[in-house]
């Protein structure tokens, strides 16, 4: 701005004047005001033109990817919760032939900031490598220059990187470890404002294929690195950005992660936000229930409720693997020890089902919400992230005021699974201890129950002092349906 | 993990054992297991242990900054809206005493990305200037090898900076486009979550100086930059961290500026956000007002309320500078055309005072906030941010379910100031919209005022089209008492 009261200051517009003269515009334009012919000749015509090169305009040189059947890479759960899996690593094959699917039509590459094999993703080198120019030594593995892994501890780089290959029209797909994606939030927010001006309202751009995100090695298991690498807010920071261009998923399991994975690789023009943990959990959906499952995007599982053809006491929800674990071992819980409560169990893989549909296309109807979450029960959720957020998403919704939410609050440290769910008042045993606070209709029964729960927080302490471990009872614990 | 699976497979703890002893542990440890003597000697002891140095305990050497009366820099404001001021601009009056009142003790530098001036703050360069060590042309302004602000075009550098210094035991201050404070979200999150770990859980780290951040340039006055330049949203990045440690300011003009300014520097161990723009603007408060205000945090502004001795019809609420301005314009509108309504003028600097008071040790106790928002009448809450930050604050407060917030909502592009607002639905003339939208008593009445607001939007749409500025009634509106 080198004036800027040229409207109040006639000295100052005389200079602009003679700045602008400078540049002669006599010879530019005519008496008009239009450029003059032999000028307006020089610019490129048609697909010359910079803006019509169509790598400027990646949509028109997108072709879908090539995908194998996800159903392919099911895992096996003959009855809920017996069957264990690294849910990522089994997403890892997925990728791992969609790599090889589209290796001679060379567009699609995966990135992250060397955690590809940490994020259990490793299948992926069966078929590529990483992308590696310089020396190799004897002891170095899958380098390659043409691997199509692109590696660098910088998510910045990944994150710019990927965008670059999705603006001129190929597909990718981007693992993080949850915490450190917080590095490319300025980044995403332009991306994210370039989709909302570009598909929304400029017609002839061509629709690009959605920017994925995997989050994993997540808040929840931080075995070995601790409250660094605690921060589930990426999603707070995403939900901000327009609706129209916004996904968020959180499957609870390896197959409900396929579907996602596919869904996510056939989508355009969205930034997909997938959360899901690498370590071996128990497997609740088959691939047929896993498919119904996340086309709606949230459910009751029926297989764990006791409320069917009776009013519900209580609606225990989750959101997340690690929250959907801690719900069902707290329905068990309650199974044996207060089997007169009917529980409702309801799953969110589609975080944004929980928005009003006014808000977010993928949000549920008000009287979908009403009849999954009733009007009038107690809700305990437990959610992955900041539970804030699940507040903030519902604050509308019939039941709200019976909403409470269990999620991350900031405490943690290097400790054992389980311990980080404690430290959040997210375990088994809290959950319990807050579908007692809330169901009125238990009376004096309830204090035996909750010296339980508080006998086993004391174990649970001092068995992970003296062992580092989980208890057995804690890390062997299965679904006993 | 070279090995993960030692508990399990013999062999491999085999290999981790002859891999260990290959250290000779025999001639490191006695039979107990302790350290031989002769090692244990070889670390420092008492004060030159390496976590001894003061340097890593930065507020062993901590001294407060001698601070200038911020009284002193008050801006004259003889009525409530009529005076002008830019906001910053005052605050660098302060900022440059606060430099020179400090200049011998050297422990006070201010931060930016090549903003001071542009963020208004360039009365600094009066007393000292930017550090700058290499080369200087005849044209370079302000560069010195000592001067105290550090500019660099590099938040991320900014950032690292102002870490270390605090934590070395000095003072400091981060102007930034407020848009931009986002690229520093991760390293934020590092500095406060270590900031909750030493300062709740380690007692013998003495407290250091805050870090405190002016965000300015803000969403609402991007009248040149634009689209790519509006993310109120570092706000919500920052409120789920732990609350002990976290404080969020909206000073509405210079005078409460000053107060929060004052007040930050003065305070310990926190990270303190202050939001307040560059441009001239109405000034609400003198400086005896702006005192009282800021140390409550929130308050009514009598001055401009019509319901006392009487039940207010609506509370309108305000956060931020632009939204306090359209909610007082709309508050005039209301006089003017329905002046039967009620209206109570809520002000809030100090964000966090809306958590309970159980979240939040600044939140109010839930009788002063219904004191304040009543339990039944509508508030309109014009917010400066995400409007939904505002729900998650107050979802637990009574009166929720009568609360109706305004804020940015990603749309936006390079336009007039007011109409950024407009493309927001937070300008006068929606506020006044959403008054009688939820005030049951107007009727009839209503149709004939919604009207004129329907059209005043049109003119106002077609007159920026026209000339690129705002309506003069809208430029040059002035509060009417």
């Amino acid at each position: 701005m080198p004036f800027g009261d040229t409207a109040t200051n006639p000295a100052h517009l005389r200079l602009l004047e003679e700045w602008l003269r400078g540049y002669r515009p006599e010879e530019l334009f005519d008496e008009q005001g239009a450029l003059v012919p032999q000028l307006g000749a020089l610019a490129p015509a048609g697909a010359r033109r910079m803006g019509a090169n169509p790598h400027a305009n990646g949509g028109q040189l997108l072709k879908p990817l090539r995908l194998p059947d996800f159903r392919d890479y099911a895992v096996s759960v003959p009855r809920p919760g017996h069957a264990s899996a690294e849910a990522t690593r089994v997403l890892g094959k997925f990728l791992r032939d969609v790599m090889k699917a589209n290796g001679a039509r060379r567009n699609f590459r995966v990135f992250g900031p060397d955690e590809t094999a940490s994020n259990r993703l490793g299948d992926l080198f069966e078929v590529t490598d990483r992308a590696w120019l310089a020396e190799r030594l004897p002891e170095d593995e899958h380098l390659a220059p043409d691997g199509r892994v692109m590696e660098i501890l910088s998510e910045h780089t990944c994150q710019g990187w990927l965008e670059g290959y999705l603006l001129t029209g190929r597909h990718g797909f981007f693992s993080c470890y949850e915490a450190f994606i917080h590095i490319v939030d300025s980044m995403f927010n332009q991306h994210a404002k370039w989709l909302k001006v570009t598909t929304k309202e400029i017609p002839w751009r061509q629709p690009i294929a959605s920017l994925n995100y995997l989050l994993t090695s997540h808040v929840w298991r931080q075995d070995h690195n601790g409250f660094s690498h605690q921060d589930p807010g990426f999603i707070d920071h995403v939900v901000n950005k327009k609706a129209d261009i916004i996904r968020v998923f959180l499957p609870p399991d390896a197959n409900t992660l396929l579907y996602v994975a596919d869904w996510c690789l056939r989508s355009r023009d969205f930034v997909n936000v997938i959360v899901a943990g690498k370590q071996a959990q128990a497997q609740w959906l088959d691939m047929d229930a896993a498919v119904k499952h996340c086309t709606a995007g949230i459910g009751i599982w029926e297989w764990a409720s006791n409320d069917i053809g009776a009013q519900p006491d209580v609606v225990m929800a989750c959101a997340g693997d690690v929250p959907t674990l801690e719900t069902l071992a707290a329905v068990a819980l309650l199974r044996e020890h207060l089997p007169q409560i009917r529980v409702r169990v309801v799953n969110v893989v589609d975080l944004m089902t929980l928005q009003p549909r006014e808000e977010h296309p993928h949000g549920l109807a008000d009287r979908d919400f009403d009849a999954l979450f009733t009007t009038d029960r107690p809700i305990i959720f437990a959610y992955h992230g900041y539970p804030w957020l699940i507040h903030r998403l519902t604050y509308r919704r019939t039941n709200h005021a019976n909403l409470h939410v269990r999620g991350y609050k900031e405490e943690g440290t290097t400790t054992t699974p389980f311990d980080m769910t404690v430290l959040n008042d997210l375990d088994r045993y809290h959950l319990v201890g807050d579908v007692i606070d809330r169901v009125p209709k238990l009376g004096y029964l309830a204090a035996y129950v909750k010296q339980k729960l508080r006998d086993k927080l004391i174990e649970h302490r001092q068995h992970i002092t003296r062992t580092g471990e989980d208890m057995p009872e804690v890390r062997d614990w299965q679904w006993p349906g």
